[in-house]
């Protein structure tokens, strides 16, 4: 099947999101069953507007450039369309013969694209759709992990590692709140970062288990009573025992009417993810009332956007995938999802395969993945070991450091 | 003059703090005047606590390793010593026939070692005393810029060029509050991010100029109106106009009566730099009410302790100053501190003096050095272009980033 193609990039960036699109346009240079191809501006965003760039003559040195740079060289898009707003991206790709449309994004833009592929099935139009995996959550369901997962990972480890030895120089309490909304992946991550026996993070939680203030508290109190101090992972999505959102109950406060005044001319005060850090702080401040240094940062976007730091084997993965989407894509009669599969092999080894795109954007909850329950510790404050099998691969070698033997 | 010395570091690690002390230790072992190096556990208090480690005797391959660890390998302390301390500081050299002290450190630190050289030549005790240069915020008098920064200012640019990236794939108002009491240093750094013409930082908000929200609010507007996004990098030290610091006026939220009982268990809601972020976030949020993305992170201790991650000038100039303080003990008569002199030539280069310990700690303010006025534009709102060639040799290269020419 001759016609054009279209790709786009949705959802939050990431540090090889633009691998995934390299990948595309490398591997349509290859075959002649697409004739342009259309870089839509903005995701499904740029389709509705028609704001397009062709991306089959750019040169191929800058398409290196761009594969290694973080962010989205097409632009990405919030927006979520629906049934109308599919409608008018079918309509764009009727209008210019369009028969491929590759989509690099995590379970919402796969069911944005389902939702185009069904209606050009309605219409008897011929619409291969291809979903490309991307998210640094991790979170996607029917691939053994997700492009921006690893290198996302590799950022949370070295910042945990140096943030420890940071806490050993000068000890006390150390909070640091994680992206990740529905799983724990990328929190859990940061247990990578432990060489020796008593190294941090000394205190793991994730959104896959309840968080109360009360364990949290003696949680801490037991690593300052065993080694002096104390790292923590939070993951920003954490929920209390009812199942609600802990960033959203700290909001609560911002909203509050009361609030919304302040000294400095009657500006409505919000709080985000940054307080949940200085209230988790808050907390243990008050709770130990001895001399105790008590810190908490907030990871923020740099997580997912830190220039000229990769993992590897992500960036080598995110390329990969987008080449195989357009592999998929000769058939021309089969559209899904480009799904990772880990290989049993002694060493670490992936191959891909085409999912339908039901199995990653379903009909039915459960909509994505959590961190499998054997990850977790039986109190829900740490992550087990075993994890390390499953992260190191995707993260890569670790930076090596030194102490005095005779130090501690 | 023959005798033992000690080392120790204080104050907030950084990413080459162990390089300084590593080239104390190596240079140590190439002379004969000093008997034993004592590595003083956490600063000035492993010296009052007498609690050393021997350092001439470790294996080379480790003090390797050690040199590119973040953190501070003998640990660190805030303790800032008045003159009781001191003397009985004093008292453990005299001890243990201590003749030379090292201290690796910030100003704080050069006035402590300035305290303990005053005693030592009131009681006719030779002893020689060299502060060593250290601090990510670059503020010390008497050099031209203090091992620490240069890497700290690489962290930051790497990360504005990745946060302008993300930036433009989903367009709003990011805001990043970086590091620095005092002065901007560290903050200006941002702007080495830049390499288009609307590359952001598109505004730089440094403690030497007055903060006022109205005018902060009609900086981020013009952006929009120009470029339709914003990105800001906001000092954590910023003033308003009566000279008082924007984190503890929103702080004063945190200590109100009403706010310290909350949903949770009458805990205590302590507020932070994060939520200067969120604040300044707010304020934009609330200004602009069209639908705007509005984000704010909060760098926080990543920028002095990310894993495995440094400026190759800025861990060799920590090195340096750690050997020079040696080299210069050898005389034995002349206490000082290491500074660091830029030398009058067409590519960057570096010497090194001993400056007296009164022009890096005097009696008088200013006490730590500005950002200069020249680097700093009129409007009080970004940083001269200027700056660059200051900055730039301190970081080093930066990673290539790639674009569609036909996009933007």
């Amino acid at each position: 099947m001759v016609g054009r193609a279209v790709v786009g990039q949705a959802g939050g960036p990431s540090a090889v999101i633009n691998q995934s699109l390299v990948g595309v346009i490398q591997e349509t240079v290859k075959y002649g069953h697409i004739q342009d191809l259309l870089g839509a501006r903005h995701g499904v965003r740029g389709v509705v507007d028609e704001n397009f760039v062709e991306l089959k003559r750019q040169p191929s040195e800058m398409l290196e450039l761009v594969a290694t740079t973080p962010g989205a060289a097409l632009g990405a898009t919030r927006d979520r369309p629906d049934g109308e707003y599919c409608a008018r991206m079918f309509e764009v790709f009727r209008k210019r013969n369009v028969r491929y449309f590759f989509y690099i994004g995590g379970n919402d833009s796969a069911e944005s694209a389902r939702i185009v592929q069904r209606i050009a099935d309605e219409q008897k139009y011929d619409l291969c759709v291809i979903h490309i995996p991307k998210t640094i959550d991790n979170d996607l369901l029917a691939t053994d992990h997700c492009p921006g997962y690893g290198t996302a990972a590799k950022f949370v480890t070295h910042a945990f590692m140096g943030d420890d030895l940071d806490n050993r120089a000068l000890p006390g309490v150390k909070i640091n709140i994680l992206m990740g909304r529905r799983a724990g992946f990328l929190t859990a991550a940061s247990i990578l970062a432990r060489q020796r026996e008593d190294d941090g993070p000394h205190l793991v939680y994730v959104p896959e288990r309840p968080f109360a203030i009360e364990r949290f508290v003696d949680h801490v109190g037991e690593s300052l009573e065993r080694i002096g101090r104390c790292v923590v992972a939070v993951s920003e999505g954490i929920v209390n025992d009812a199942g609600e959102l802990w960033v959203e109950k700290v909001s609560v406060l911002g909203q509050d009417k009361k609030l919304s005044r302040d000294a400095f001319g009657n500006l409505q005060l919000a709080i985000g993810s940054g307080s949940l850090a200085d209230y988790l702080a808050g907390v243990i401040r008050n709770r130990f009332n001895r001399v105790m240094r008590v810190r908490a940062d907030t990871f923020g976007y740099l997580q997912r956007s830190f220039a000229g730091f990769y993992s590897e084997v992500d960036a080598w993965e995110a390329r990969l995938v987008g080449q195989m989407a357009v592999s998929y894509s000769l058939d021309g009669d089969r559209s899904g999802s480009v799904s990772l599969v880990r290989l049993p092999a002694t060493t670490y080894a992936v191959g891909t395969r085409l999912v339908d795109l039901s199995e990653v954007a379903p009909d039915q909850p459960p909509k994505t993945r959590k961190l499998p329950d054997a990850f977790i510790n039986a109190a829900g404050n740490n992550i087990d070991p075993s994890f390390r099998e499953y992260v190191q691969p995707l993260v890569g070698t670790l930076p090596k450091v030194g102490w005095f033997e005779r130090i501690e």
